[in-house]
């Protein structure tokens, strides 16, 4: 920490600019281009946590009765922020796979939703992890979805325990460079660095990337700079990789102690 | 910093109470008492800066054509926080101390607005001084005002150069419990410790604190532990009424310079 204030002194305790630390920026943009396509740093908004994407998109997009399609159960306080703009939220039935596509299809071309929110990476409460051919299909279902914004929300998804996830729903569809304006990435530092800083970003096209800055201008000038540079300076460090490894195999022993002692303590066959 | 981390480890990268780090808010309220009468840490609401304050207060309070009466000219982006809610913004005159009361209470009688916005010690971009008297005739208007809440934005209050500014319109509305219920404070850390903290704070009615703190936790879940953390070390080390004569110092010598040179500049007369 001491060390972010010594590096950038001028940055790290002055007002910053809305968008995010142009470092930091650069280097998000860089480590969502690794696992996909290249990402431009003008799609990345830095955010003050991922909870803060969710307002924006709702902010931004919602009138009050629009629709939002999203899986049945997830995150309440995704539910929260959208209704607080007078969405009108939707369930989609889920199965142990997550999100099931044929009625995602059908409800999008039923209510024309003006967003679509999902988990895919380890589902908020499900723990569900989506297929590659279904990340696929969502990408399809996008491709005749004009008005809707499909926003992946993965705060989980560098914390797997034995193989990866399927790429991103995000790198699924930057096959195709019209249906990519229609998706929103929002990522989180929180579960891999730190919640205390209160540091997400949104990845978003450039038009709706700018209608979000200028919203989160006056809804918090910008996030912290001290976090963001704090953040940079972590990230720049290299010392992420191994500490992803560390929580990992922290929330495995975790998963597994928590596994034992349902099988010990619930009746036969319960599980 | 590191003193923040090393002090309170398990607070300051954690999530926190979206009210707010318990300390923080005690130091935050028993500075506020000084000045007046005794304020209680439930009525704090720790803010991202206090620009989130007024995006708060937005969300909590407008509805679309709800009418906001604030200094005409006032801050920019305290205008744009209100619209993006809807609200119809009408400005009241001023002149070189501050708001017309009288004009005041002519439009708080006629538009029985939501909310009125006033920046009293040091106007942004006005930079008028809101007399005692008026600010005791503000308090009054408000006696007659039940749907209506004020709002003191003070981040400059501490930044005087000669003499202290009048006490606070909060504390004049502390006079009477209901009148007080109806005033809303904001306070700054940006201009005295660090615009880089983002951390500022509302004075509120518990009623409309629990709301506003509903509201918050949908929109940034909490403002950075660390950043509180850092801004409470920073309280209770005591350093900060030796900073804040120092920045007293640095402005006034600005402003003598900037008096100066537009003298030398333009001319004469024309000041």
């Amino acid at each position: 920490m001491q060390l972010a204030i010594d590096r950038y002194p001028m940055v790290a305790l002055q007002y910053g600019a809305t968008e995010g630390f142009g470092p930091l920026r650069e280097a998000i943009a860089a480590r969502m281009s690794v696992s996909g396509s290249a990402v431009p740093a003008e799609r990345i908004l830095v955010t003050t946590g991922s909870q803060q994407g969710l307002d924006l998109l709702g902010k931004t997009l919602l009138d009050p009765g629009d629709t939002v399609l999203v899986e049945r159960p997830t995150f309440l306080a995704a539910i929260q922020a959208f209704r607080l703009y007078g969405a009108n939220v939707v369930g989609v039935p889920t199965d142990a796979q997550g999100v099931d596509v044929d009625a995602l299809d059908a409800l999008v071309a039923r209510h024309a939703p003006r967003l679509v929110y999902l988990i895919p990476t380890f589902g908020n409460p499900s723990g569900a992890l989506l297929p590659a051919e279904r990340r696929r299909r969502v990408a399809q279902i996008a491709r005749h979805a004009r008005d809707t914004v499909f926003v992946e929300d993965d705060p989980y998804g560098e914390l797997w325990f034995d193989a990866p996830p399927p790429a991103s729903l995000y790198s699924e569809a930057a096959r195709d460079a019209e249906v990519l304006d229609r998706f929103v990435y929002l990522g989180s530092f929180s579960k891999t660095v730190s919640p205390g800083l209160r540091c997400g970003w949104m990845a978003a096209s450039p038009a709706l990337a700018s209608r979000a800055t200028m919203v989160k201008q006056f809804a918090d000038a910008n996030t912290s700079t001290l976090a963001q540079v704090a953040a940079y300076c972590y990230l720049d460090s290299g010392r992420l990789p191994a500490a992803i490894q560390r929580v990992r195999r922290v929330y495995a022993q975790r998963a597994q102690a928590m596994g034992d002692a349902l099988e010990a303590k619930l009746p036969g066959g319960a599980l």
